[in-house]
């Protein structure tokens, strides 16, 4: 494997699954792969879980890390071709690109959508230009338009707790005061496309999701009836695709209560967090015993670090 | 042991400082102890020392080190019960500090007093919550009332350097322009009650620390009397405890001079820096033989080996 | 070797020319050197490639490296003699310089030119307190008038692709919107002058840099005929030395253009990185076959390295 740039990358979802469970059970097997290897880690917006559980996983797999705050540290890049850089940005990608790819084996990058320009966040402009660039590959560690380390963490979260071969899986938008890229929600949304799962989205009219993305996938603008029988409710906030990077609303009544998990089938609580208690999730569903979101945060760095096997690997072949 | 919160965490001190003092002497010693296990530094605040000693300490020991400056990198957390979050925090800490949990073996942190709130910083509402949420050991890199790490540096330092079984040191405040915490105070007043010393306190009135905290350690409103014969002037400025965090005084009299050292049994001269010269005390002074704060700055790497040592030892045994 | 302040501290150019061109054959041929080895990065002003590149040629070298942005993870120093330190500065360098000493084996320092005053940035007053007070060897990376971590890439870079003895090297002033300071120039100026090369620099009138550095090296205000024959284009903007730190021209017609290349020896295009396409250079030139900016990026690594092993061997000797 080169890039990972989103899902469409994984050529078997069930075996990845199964060999990071394998890797879980000995995170350790593999620390000769990455000796003398080095990743570098740059962050374009703040991170916590992906910071932290990108560089754990390298770290189990004896890399060396180098860990890059973009903005702050550096300075603002540009993207255009031919642009005259009069303006702000004073570094070219194509340079940034192509000079980090001389100190590192591996590339990881987080930058955010920023939710002005819909056909600029869905170009992915940064992270395709910087796969372009590097001479070396890039993983994706959350950029405009998707999260493929969080829907894979996903994914072997849900293996390890379904109950039954094909789960009810729901996806429910909840209400949130900030607007929040689409990222999360869509690589979920494709990640479950390729799972064994009954999947339903719920949201309130307005939010679909792009449509390229969620393709066949039911849509219940009734979050109570989408709740009905799930195994999974699979919680995130974000803001609106059509009116691009709005928030249309507020309300309430989507946050996620004990009254509406009792309409699942005893279904696990997911999140792939932060989360805001009491405006997406009630205290008491977080805090039931069915919440699995510190698990999830655990699959974190095991998705990771598969990726980053399954890269190294290539390495040594080449 | 598990958590290093304050210096009630240390059983012993003598035998604590005795084995920081054989640490020293052969700082790699445990290098096997801390393979393949990862300490995360989570900053709330700037730092130089803590930052570099900690660091240093866990590398001595072989330990993987993750640095996060919570504030620029991460995002602001929320600390209350059941509050609905839909304003600036974007996480709670019972999520943070379980996720962080999931990728490291032991935490530290540092988390300044504001002082804003006497009560809410002697709840020590942070770090008592990553305390309670967290589960791996924390330790205290400086919290809102207390500086646990810099007590037994200092404990060190004083018994390398002391002629005397039972010397008399003198904490004394000094000026500063600026509004400081009361932690590196209250850690050292509690240490010093536990030392065989003459303890000492003097400041200008209405600058006592909390009483349950003196308790009975006698305090001299005249400073050049409170010098008299001293073996240590150990130096510190902090803000008032009873009119809370508020600068009350910069008396440019409370300095300390080479006249006023000279009023000591040839005192060493203690801050746990950074210092500001010529406010808080003179060139001549902390340019003098007998100042011996890089000395202090050089323990602070045995003082927080000994502790992850420690640390490192109940988890093995686990 | 002690510290690595200048090219001055280079006793022979081509030896060490050489060595780094044997290092980067075999970049892990002194993994053992630097082992338990710590160097401590501290970076007063953004940086990417020193950054990567010195972390890199440090982990080549088996070090430990704990990287510190002192501003925003610390505070302001102080530099002054007798400062009655009432403002904004926490602490002094004198402090600060000591302490870091404790805790590393080697300090690396970026700190930049303020442009405001050329007594006080030609004076080196940052760094070369740093090299007064620290106990360890202190490297330049980026001082307020010098960059000889660059000027021994670039010296690397030459040597490398070089097809003559004695190949003409010109240094060509670029246009740029904002005010840059002189130390890429003035380092490359002097290892210039340390190489078998014709060297000639090319800038409008104003832009004479310290004659001081540029001594008898050949001036021409003519930027095409500086470029007849030429092997290799190196090209850099820097704000006027006399008038100092004044941006006097924004001169499109300095920019490098193809055309102006051809009137070289199909000359090697040469830039420090980073730079702003299409106002310094044309896409045409940076993307053609003669840009060897990037390889220029990759030698950073092992000018570092070089530097990093002798003095490595230095502290091993001791």
């Amino acid at each position: 494997m080169n890039n990972y740039f989103s899902i469409a990358d994984i050529d078997n979802v069930e075996d990845w699954v199964d060999q990071a469970i394998a890797l879980k059970k000995e995170p350790l097997q593999d620390k000769k792969l990455g000796e003398d290897k080095t990743i570098g880690l740059l962050f374009f917006n703040p991170s916590l879980r992906t910071r932290l559980s990108t560089q754990k996983a390298a770290l189990n797999l004896g890399m060396n890390v180098m860990v890059m705050n973009f903005t702050g540290e550096g300075w603002s890049l540009e993207y255009g071709d031919g642009t005259i850089m009069d303006q702000g940005n004073s570094e070219h990608v194509k340079e940034a690109a192509q000079v980090v790819s001389q100190y590192c084996d591996i590339l990881a990058i987080r930058v955010f959508a920023h939710l002005k320009d819909k056909e600029e966040d869905y170009s992915e402009k940064v992270l395709k230009s910087f796969m372009e660039y590097a001479t070396i590959p890039v993983v994706n560690m959350e950029s405009a338009t998707g999260h493929p380390l969080q829907a894979l963490t996903d994914a072997i979260t849900i293996t390890e707790h379904k109950k039954k071969e094909k789960p009810k899986v729901v996806l429910s938008w909840a209400p949130h005061p900030k607007a929040l890229p689409q990222a999360v929600a869509n690589s979920f949304v494709e990640m479950m496309q390729r799972m064994d799962a009954h999947f339903v989205i719920t949201h309130p009219k307005g939010y679909e999701l792009a449509s390229q993305i969620t393709k066949e996938v039911p849509i219940d603008y009734n979050q109570e009836n989408a709740f009905k029988d799930a195994d999974f409710i699979y919680v995130k906030n974000w803001s609106a695709y059509q009116d691009y990077g709005k928030v249309l609303s507020t309300d309430a009544d989507w946050k996620i209560t004990e009254d509406k998990m009792k309409l699942t089938n005893q279904a696990k609580f997911m999140h792939c967090l932060p989360v805001r208690r009491n405006v997406v999730v009630d205290d008491a569903v977080i805090e039931s015993e069915d919440a699995i979101v510190i698990q999830q945060a655990n699959n974190r760095t095991y998705a990771a670090q598969l990726v980053l096997k399954k890269i190294l690997k290539g390495l040594k072949g080449s």
